[in-house]
């Protein structure tokens, strides 16, 4: 993009993924936004709803969806927007030359049946999941910089892949019984509120949530499989713990061979991530925790290894909100547009918190 | 026992789980504190450290440690000791007829050789470890009831095994792919401030430990074999979660036949928990939580079957301080003194808390 | 009453103060519960919507309010209703014998003009409102052995007069100049999921509310009026603070004579309170917390005294479920019952929680 | 200064002030922090004790306090000591022609026998404390820029000050009934862990403490007096409550003119801070809310009136770590270093968290 400074457009801009958003482009220093939509609060600034974004990004407004107005108004959409509209939406946009960095799950999975069986629609754009990139930038940094869709991971997903991905490339580890448990702060619900996350309901939780099945789980699988060359299946179960924010992978695995030391899979792990800007590597007698990357657009990684059964915990670390969803998706634009990929992301987690 | 009402002594009052031993049998009818022993409050008042008693116990106070004092007032003495204590203690207690319920890991394992692996000592009493009742009441009620030493099981040990007991009675799992995933609040680390605990470092964790091995896996796989009729090796990795009380045990399982359903599975824990006084089958859309059974002595167990791959999450939500601990060890005594199991325990989590 | 156990009714069952009821009355030795309203889930066990009831009160379901099942099936009511429904139906209930135990504000205030003032609904039997008593034992206990009708005190306002009942007794501050700043926690907003209680924005919240007026005001003014013999008003303004039960009731107040000193004060309240089964008043280096009577009916209270500007803190903590709401009602029944006032109520409070 | 950038010292980097003073400065556009002291850690990387940090300020280690070193490295020395230390560190470092920042309480109080009354010592460089600016730039912006010593307010102080100024100033209340009921979090209490501060027993409370007189009462009254031309004497109570960051004052105020409107308050507020970079004031059904500020510099202010009465309730809500302290320290050194005031500062709060 030979532009200076990209012009945003951000479909659904009033859940916690679309004013985080707001939030980071709000001091991102090469994009303005010029477009936030939300059908409940159109014509209402941005502050009403984002209460801390109050004396940013000008008089903003939220508006209604208009294509034409993306159009006209925007180099790079962002949609945040529940399963199933993005489908439809972003062909549109594409078409009409925006880049689309899709936040929602319609353009992750490339084999359309699965959206039948996991998402309960029929895809009606399959040709654009083949061309659509996985926006994990760990995983595909090279084909994101050409990309004109971007399919950002799920914050589970993230987490899990992060936690899995050297061990995997380093077949460290047996595949056919990998465990992902995950836990997750309360914003990964969303800002609509429901008994399950009343206060007084979910203060203090651990509460295992879709545990016979959590959607996320095909795109851990796919990727994985493709990294492996083999078909990959993955038992996940997330958890809803105490906290706002923060997801932390633990994937339970059983090691390929069973006298590999921690040492080993250290190093596996210093060697896939020593250039990775945004994935830190966390040892001395000290796990990976998503309190420590609050704020931030870091992936904390880490392992423990039992060499007395043969087994290791894989552990990644992020904060939802951001490396699993907004700050990420940011981190694709930035790749998208040419920018420096810390551009408007690279500062320090917030602490305590 | 033929006295209608038994003096209690309590080493180690002045913790959390003396603090709820000493909540409970406040109001249990058929017991008195007579002796409560702390080293550090030794002539203060019991409500001087545990502030929610004030006004109950009478005038009982703290007491240094008195092997003597234990005898001549006490028919049963819990020892809520750190490990390596009441392994000298108890012996001496039972030798002169009192019962000990030790609430530390000094009687859970039969083989005196894991206590070297696992807790870093020698066992001088290698002859009362066979005598001692695992302080499981779903598992040895029957033992419990003649015992003279019970040896209560770890919090995380009790979530995790009834999360599993019925799974491994009935040959529902491969029992070589075990991983259990357990969270917890901070009062599982007793009452001692560290860094970890310091509120602004503790709140609003997702921080694994121990990830590389963790001691009451020895007594999980100790009593899984003597079910299973061979040995068991387990993958268990606990997690402090932002919550004050409670542990989740997350049993991550694949089927041993893949076809099980998740009837099958629940019909198996229904017959086996059916007429457990304390044990209750969370179902219809809902898992277990340590949130709903806070305060009380109850385990809610449940399950959710993945068969797209074959596995099953078996999960037990208990109260750490309670079942987890001092409840549990107070049923112990009620079956130990042959009253109603459920004597002074016998009421409602609190919620919502 | 001559029976041994009463029949009590409660209307309103599926809320949070309804399940407190549930709660105490399932363990309680001289109550049965025989009807538990609830519109929204008539026909269904109560452990659809109160999982921490799991195997009490037998096969007990919710029913549809009908007068003629409460006249016939109940010797007591509880209603546990918005403000503006009881005013209606408990006069009913009391022209058929039956005992009412409003929780609700319909009877509290003794003018019926305030109802408009704060209530926004016109009074239709003002003539009750004379007859009803204000069920805080604590100032009425003797008319409420008598009482058909009683009114149990806002939670706000229960630990507001708790903090100052002895003060202005006994002339000790200045009454005009009251500030009465309230903390609680999020169970005291209800059932009902709004925005302002999703956990996202309700966690760690520092949150005034109704800052120009508090509805409670008007039953604190009302009461520390009738106790002083001149009309007092009173600032009281209360904040959600990150927490899911508790009330704190901090009254700043400036002293009648700056000199008095904080022995004076403490010698008033340990005077006035000194019998109180329910209050105990706390000291030596430590402050009521509404955190150490979690679970209970007790309110802990307590003084701080600066004199070297002649004003004071007086403190009280109660758990805005019980002595605030549900406890303090069941306090009442045992008084309108001729029962021991601590039946069913008279345990030790949870601690940690 | 005429450097582009200044060379930045921190003395008594290891604790949460220090860490936050980091965290800025890691990305603050015109300093480099040169030297960072812990006693404790001397010689350890940052990222050992600031988990967040790790990547951030290259190779920089603890160090042992030197004043030589400072001399030789730094322009502007931050000092975030105990009471009782910077008062005989900060003379050296001003005599050498450093400017310093302190953020303890050693040069706020004009009055050196308030140190007596208040802080236990005697204050050993009397006349410094009149040439040291008190470091709120809502009070003092012209005598910052000119400073060679700055004493940074504490943040109770800073919530207090910023809740009242406009309406002592606009003589809008009574100065002699002025209640300050502050709210904080954990972080508040520094890093150390106490009984206090370990989470099962700090998490969930409504803990007032200090009740009979807090140090930054001193402070307060200070300003006031100062603002106000008479003296000024304040009640302020803080309170621990359930979150990690974040302080609001509530102050209770008592109209001079009872029939004062709202409208007539906000407009002295927003007259009085409309051109402040960092003061919002809060409207519109919400009130001040320390959550809506976390991590960022902010103070949102709001007001209540009860005309009923003729109070009102003043708010003001702070990150107690940044606008309560590193924040406002680095807005300070903006200010002496003549840099625009928001410069590495000017970036949303955080939310949800």
């Amino acid at each position: 993009m030979g532009t200076k400074t990209v012009r945003v457009g951000i479909v659904g801009a009033s859940g916690y993924t679309g004013g985080e958003l707001l939030r980071l482009l709000a001091t991102h220093p090469r994009a303005e936004v010029t477009v936030a939509t939300s059908r409940e609060y159109a014509g209402q600034p941005i502050s009403n709803v984002h209460f801390n974004l109050k004396g940013f990004l000008g008089g903003l407004k939220f508006s209604q969806l208009s294509i034409d107005q993306l159009i006209g108004k925007c180099d790079v959409v962002f949609t945040s927007t529940p399963s199933g509209v993005s489908k439809d939406l972003a062909p549109k946009l594409v078409e009409h030359g925006l880049r689309v960095i899709d936040l929602s799950p319609d353009f992750r999975l490339k084999d359309p049946k699965l959206y039948e069986y996991w998402y309960d629609f029929t895809h009606g754009a399959p040709d654009l999941l083949s061309k659509a990139v996985y926006g994990l930038p760990e995983l595909h940094r090279a084909d994101l910089s050409n990309a004109r869709l971007v399919a950002c991971p799920g914050c589970n997903a993230t987490a899990a892949l992060l936690s899995l991905i050297p061990a995997v490339e380093s077949k460290l580890i047996d595949l056919d019984h990998i465990v992902v448990d995950v836990k997750v702060g309360s914003s990964e619900a969303g800002m609509k509120p429901t008994l399950g996350t009343h206060h007084p309901e979910r203060a203090n939780v651990m509460r295992p949530y879709e545990a016979s099945g959590h959607r996320h789980v095909a795109e851990v699988e796919q990727e994985l499989s493709m990294l492996s060359g083999r078909s990959v299946r993955v038992a996940l179960v997330p958890h809803a713990v105490g906290a706002v924010r923060g997801a932390l992978a633990t994937s339970h695995v059983w090691l390929a061979d069973s006298s590999t030391d921690e040492m080993t899979v250290w190093k596996a792990y210093a060697k896939r991530y020593g250039q990775e800007p945004f994935v830190r590597i966390v040892r001395g007698g000290r796990h990976p925790d998503p309190k420590y990357v609050t704020g931030s657009n870091f992936a904390d990684v880490g392992m423990a290894v039992e060499q007395r059964i043969g087994r290791a915990a894989l552990l990644a670390a992020i904060d939802n909100l951001m490396k699993g969803a907004a700050g990420q998706a940011v981190q694709c634009m930035n790749l998208v547009c040419g920018f420096d990929e810390r551009e408007g992301l690279y500062a320090p987690p917030l602490r305590p918190v």
